[in-house]
């Protein structure tokens, strides 16, 4: 008979009673391969339970609560009792993350969040295992699978950015407020986590810039597609200058690029480091069930390892926005009369943004400029639209895109 | 000053000198996630050095030696003596598996592997970490960089086999006798390891079936294209009637599928499972770096995990590729006369193959049917090919390639 191991779970939800379940399901098997027979020996929720009695019980911690307060508390007080938690809550990790990890380190005991970021696309643990080795130089990600749904859907069918969401909503891949997912917010709370990760620096949400979908019209995506070039939310986190940027932002991506092809409710994460080259891992975005697995993944890991000091040991300015270099694709619905292409191109020139292509669409009143630019500090790149913006032969605002070029090996 | 951690290097080919070097730049940064400083304690080659030396002073064995014997030998007496062993070793767990994991487990000490497949992709970790509170049904791979440069090559570039092997080995992508790669034996190795790994039960590399590329021409993957449809070399490890099935070979992917768009000397595995649908992981195939990098990542994992028992627990039958069942896509030179796609259908229909889709291509003595099949138990389709092939109207054999069709949520 092997000797059990005590999960306290905190929250009884969709995820926590998923989870609840698959441990009851795959218990005998973790046994067999671990030599202890995981079980939940007591539940906590808003409502009812006791949080002393399942912390005093435990042998770890799985925290599905979600929120910030009382996630928050419990988490750092089961930290403080010497016991090892399992999350999933982004919101804490990226807006409480140094409290957190530095009581972990204090305890010498782990705090693991693979469930936090992805869904069940074990980024996590990858960036924290198989990477130990490795110097990572960046990572870029569609980490929030409601926009991805979205924006395949406006990319396959044409709909618009409306129609597309309430398809979603439909079925179940957004949320009747879909508010933090189209804004960006959720997949920057997730980038903060992985920029924090893998720059072994302190990140918080609010330090990541961060834009949504809500703009997008089925124009962007078909110009785009003449240049050869698929719509994604990416998350990017990377070293620049000495410090590291974190951003998500709506941009067009090459049809080469690994993340291009992701489509649909699914994440994707691609990893670079000089050892490795690249690492892209892609998988559904969280369910309750996927979300279960990954929860139990690192019960499992709590089990078996003792794990690794994850407190920031390195201080790293983060690059604001305007600082950072980008392509973009620029939209102008323009008057269709002569010098008006040469008054923007000069506009273009002094600020020292330099077009990679052009192509000229419809007449008359339909007259539109879609170009390409190479790489450019952005904040140039905005000066230049608001002067361009000023022009009278504009007929209606710019609209601008972010492009990532990258050559892959083939 | 933190506690040394001595790794005992066998080998220092190209591998083993890049993991050497790799381990002394990272060595504090490890130190300070882990606690402990590795330090390599002694190196044995084949021409130099005592094993008993060396692993009388290791805490861990790192054997990059590769071929059967002795590293055979040496990786059993270490574990035997009580020492985890990391390896990148894959024709030595497709053939000694049960002998070295028997040994590991009766130790109670790890035996780790990551660099023996897919080279940096950490396909190895994520089946037994993230999915140790899953069952895995299906586990299909691009999983040897050399074939799928040349396949990538040659649907590019419109090149011959001989061509497209001929510049892989130019760019260091094939070695001088790609005896290995092209036959799909190296493959078969990987696939036995992932499928040991999957489904907890012996696999060795003769129970693998393998057909490898070099029978592929320009033309099988210009017909393709008309389909939609990309060429890889594939290996696939699946449950199937009660029992397992593994084995490597050429196919069709559909371009939505996962691995359609993994491309050049790239390696990527999918793992299924119904507790997290699926998850995708793409990289480059091993350099020498690489694999340094992935053998570091287990050292890490061996000095901070206690592991888990993987002893196979489960007695599996490995279902023969025969009773197995695959779509196909078929290419016939045919006379151009009336009558004769009327036999070939009656042919396919009596052995109960169903054709998907057809097309007739060029003409009189240029004529060629390609179709493609419903799935069909494989030992029905290779009677009605031999049935076929007597057919007066075939101006050639018949070429047979198997067809991977698969929906995917979009």
């Amino acid at each position: 008979m092997a000797e059990p191991f005590r999960v306290g779970l905190l929250g009884h939800g969709t995820v926590g009673s998923a989870f609840d379940k698959l441990l009851g399901e795959r218990a005998d098997a973790i046994a067999a391969a671990t030599g202890r027979l995981p079980e939940v020996c007591g539940v906590l929720t808003r409502s009812q339970g006791s949080f002393d009695e399942v912390v005093g019980r435990a042998n770890a911690i799985v925290e599905l609560m979600g929120g910030l307060e009382p996630a928050r508390e419990y988490v750092l007080r089961a930290l403080r009792e010497r016991k090892p938690v399992v999350t999933a809550n982004k919101q804490l990790l990226s807006q409480h993350g140094d409290e957190l990890f530095a009581a972990a380190r204090q305890s010498g005991v782990q705090l693991r969040y693979e469930a936090a970021v992805a869904g069940v696309v074990p980024v996590i643990r990858v960036m924290r295992e198989s990477f130990a080795g490795a110097h990572i130089e960046k990572v870029e990600g569609i980490v929030n699978g409601t926009t991805n749904y979205v924006l395949s859907e406006m990319a396959r069918t044409g709909a618009s950015y409306q129609e597309a969401l309430g398809r979603a909503q439909a079925l179940g891949y957004a949320e009747a407020d879909p508010t933090e997912d189209v804004t960006g917010k959720d997949a920057a709370a997730k980038m903060a986590i992985l920029a924090r990760l893998a720059f072994h620096t302190s990140v918080h949400l609010d330090q990541v810039h961060y834009e949504g979908i809500e703009e997008i019209t089925p124009d962007d995506i078909d110009y785009a597609r003449e240049f050869g070039l698929v719509l994604k939310l990416l998350g990017l986190a990377e070293r620049r200058d000495g410090g590291i940027s974190a951003r998500v932002f709506p941009c067009f991506l090459y049809q080469g690029h690994p993340l291009a092809s992701v489509v649909g409710p699914f994440n994707a994460v691609t990893v670079e480091s000089p050892a490795i080259t690249e690492i892209t891992l892609s998988g559904p975005g969280a369910g309750g069930v996927e979300t279960a697995s990954a929860v139990l993944g690192d019960v499992v890991s709590v089990m078996t390892s003792s794990g690794m000091n994850l407190e920031p040991f390195e201080e790293l300015r983060l690059v604001p926005g305007e600082e950072c270099e980008s392509s973009f694709y620029l939209h102008l619905e323009v008057e269709d009369r002569p010098g008006v292409l040469a008054s923007i191109a000069k506009i273009l020139g002094d600020s020292e943004v330099s077009v990679k292509s052009v192509v000229q669409k419809g007449l008359a009143d339909k007259a539109r400029l879609v170009m390409v630019m190479h790489p450019v500090v952005e904040g140039r790149f905005i000066q230049a639209i608001e002067s361009i913006s000023k022009l009278e032969a504009l007929r209606a605002p710019p609209r601008s895109i972010r492009v990532i070029e990258e050559e892959f090996v083939t």
